[in-house]
């Protein structure tokens, strides 16, 4: 990766007009491929013989496989990771128009989902450390109207889950989460898929397991399972059989994906433990659990020269493509429902305005993310002519 | 087909224990298949570089092909067909609770579709002739809870769609089609696409376009056109580029598709003309229309010794998965929303006792309907002895 050893002046800067260090730009999602090779050796009998979506084995091959690999009774494919997300929530609400608790600090799809689902969103704060919906407010929270409590997994924990869990139940609110990012991971040395009533996970290409489309359910639930399954079938919206195969074939490489994010992960943390002002959050948090280590999110502190969003532009113009991580936060985004009553959510909307989501996955070496230091690096030695230079631009 | 040249006694038909005619059941649905080598030529470079759902050209190459095929402005993929119907349902009731009018002589998914876009369904009787909903009852049904019209088009026609679009402009009620099933049809000699407010059609494997999976929106209208786009991003519902790709590659046969199509279809007419009291439903109606000839829809009359659903029952055991049509009607079925104001639709249930959906699409050889001919005859000519034995089972 042929960076910034030889920029010595900030023009030099793709932001400035240089050359990017990324002719490809590399994106934060995991894009693993399925090795194209196993992916047709499982699927040609059914290609050859027309038989997609004449049969269900491989529909049924990928279930069992998810739910022994969760630990879970019951693992329910969907078309859709979103339309999983629906199903719950229009079964947890049985009829009635309600309101489903939610973080704010989350992807922008929920608040949509949820008025798919005949609901509102009841934006709710998360805890300063574990980025998960705080106890404490979301049982100050539930009144008559709550039909569900949708929990979002953050990338490494399910926080205090067993709280929430008590919350929910001791008020007969439905618990379920949205557990795509922490897909693997244990929590208190149990692996996600049978927390709370049900979880939900997504088969779609930018997440750790690729189906290149296509979601799950898991849940220990007997009847919410029988269900979901006739609701799916109802629908049309069962998944197909050639995703089936693509989540076979990930699936079977699991521990090779995690390996090689983890070592982009301690790659990213070597490098940024070098520089002043910026810090990955942690997978550890002293318990000995497993994780996937698929997103590395790092945080802007005080002690950086540069605002995060000044951050995130450099890094885009040079084709290493970082977001603002959950920013701006829900209740304060396009996304919100119209006429959403006003709300401060101090958590979230501190946490919102700290972080960036890096450049991740397959398509990432440890020789891009040793540029990216170094860029980063440049940046912080030059950081008081081009936080000047940025800034007349954006009053030009 | 080797078929029942040989059979002698009833005994021999697989419903009475024989040996089944089709050893790998015959299904209902295209299951056309793309070519695999022309499907991986086409998505080797995204599978091998990781860029699957890391760009839309493929996406946006199958939109401008299909907007040229359709004569239309716009179109817009979705990740699911039915998930296309839900967002229309969903922008034309524009947040109000209201009714859908559609046909109840149709498929399973209707209702739930509208329920999830908030709306009950409001079914209305079609015509004798066309099998599309009746212009003059949707005219009697419009009220002011009536958010939209959803027009079913049948496999070899739009019906009076023209009075449809008077009637439901003149209420300023958004009329819209799902057109999968005329997919490729013309409608006075204007390929259907651009009729109505929109239209929509499905990519899934049974259909005659095969995705695999997905689905699009059709229409002229700008502004809606850009509410699907926004919504289907905002919702995580776009169409993956695999299927996208595998829709490129059977478009590029639809020519072909066809032909064989209406080869089988002719096969079966001959073969169905030869026996009293069978009728396939044709395709021309005296216009020179073009048809896509994928389904074919049998009639069952009072000559054939037969009931409709014995006849279904003597197929499917010998593996032609052949099906009652649209049957039971929607209102009278498991799929009606749980409440449903008791309702008669004379014509609808009418047709609903008397249509096979026969076996169909490339899995489907011309010697394959010989042997269903075949089987079909020996039926008939044995009728008597069968239905007694059919009706004596049903008893004990």
């Amino acid at each position: 990766m042929p960076f910034s050893r030889g920029r010595v002046r900030i023009e030099e800067l793709a932001i400035f007009g240089g050359t990017p260090i990324f002719a490809t730009p590399r994106p934060m999602g995991q894009l693993f491929s399925p090795r194209p090779a196993e992916f047709m050796e499982l699927v040609r009998p059914a290609f050859g013989a027309c038989e997609l979506t004449g049969s269900s084995d491989m529909v049924e091959l990928l279930e069992e496989r998810l739910a022994t690999f969760h630990d879970v009774a019951h693992c329910i494919t969907v078309a859709n990771a979103c339309v999983g997300l629906i199903l719950l929530m229009r079964i947890f609400a049985g009829g009635r128009q309600g309101e489903v608790i939610m973080p704010s600090f989350s992807y922008r799809g929920l608040p949509h989902l949820a008025q798919w689902a005949a609901q509102m969103p009841r934006f709710c704060d998360v805890e300063e450390d574990t980025h998960v919906l705080d106890p404490a407010l979301v049982a100050d929270a539930i009144d008559d109207t709550i039909t569900s409590v949708l929990v979002v997994a953050n990338f490494n924990g399910l926080g205090k889950i067993e709280e929430l869990i008590d919350v929910a139940t001791a008020r007969g609110i439905p618990l379920f989460i949205d557990s795509v990012n922490a897909f693997g991971s244990t929590h208190r040395r149990r692996r996600l898929g049978s927390f709370g009533r049900a979880e939900t996970f997504s088969l779609h290409a930018t997440k750790l397991l690729n189906g290149f489309e296509g979601g799950y359910i898991t849940t220990n639930d007997d009847e919410l399972a029988a269900d979901v399954r006739s609701q799916r079938h109802q629908l049309g919206m069962d998944l197909n059989e050639l995703h089936a195969a693509l989540g076979v074939v990930s699936l079977q490489h699991y521990d090779e994906i995690v390996n090689a994010n983890r070592k982009r992960f301690e790659a990213y943390d070597t490098v940024l433990s070098g520089l002043s002002g910026l810090r990955t959050v942690p997978y550890h948090n002293g318990e000995p659990e497993q994780y996937n280590y698929r997103m590395t999110v790092v945080e802007v502190t005080d002690r950086w020269p540069l605002t995060r969003d000044q951050t995130v532009d450099v890094l885009r113009a040079e084709g290493a493509l970082a977001g603002p991580y959950y920013s701006p936060p829900l209740h304060r985004s396009p996304h919100a429902p119209p006429g959403l009553a006003p709300l401060t959510l101090p958590v979230t909307e501190s946490l919102a305005r700290r972080f960036i989501e890096m450049p991740v996955g397959d398509r990432l070496s440890l020789d891009d993310i040793a540029g990216i230091g170094e860029l980063l690096e440049f940046v912080r030695n030059n950081a008081g002519a081009i936080s000047q230079r940025l800034s007349a631009a954006a009053q030009s």
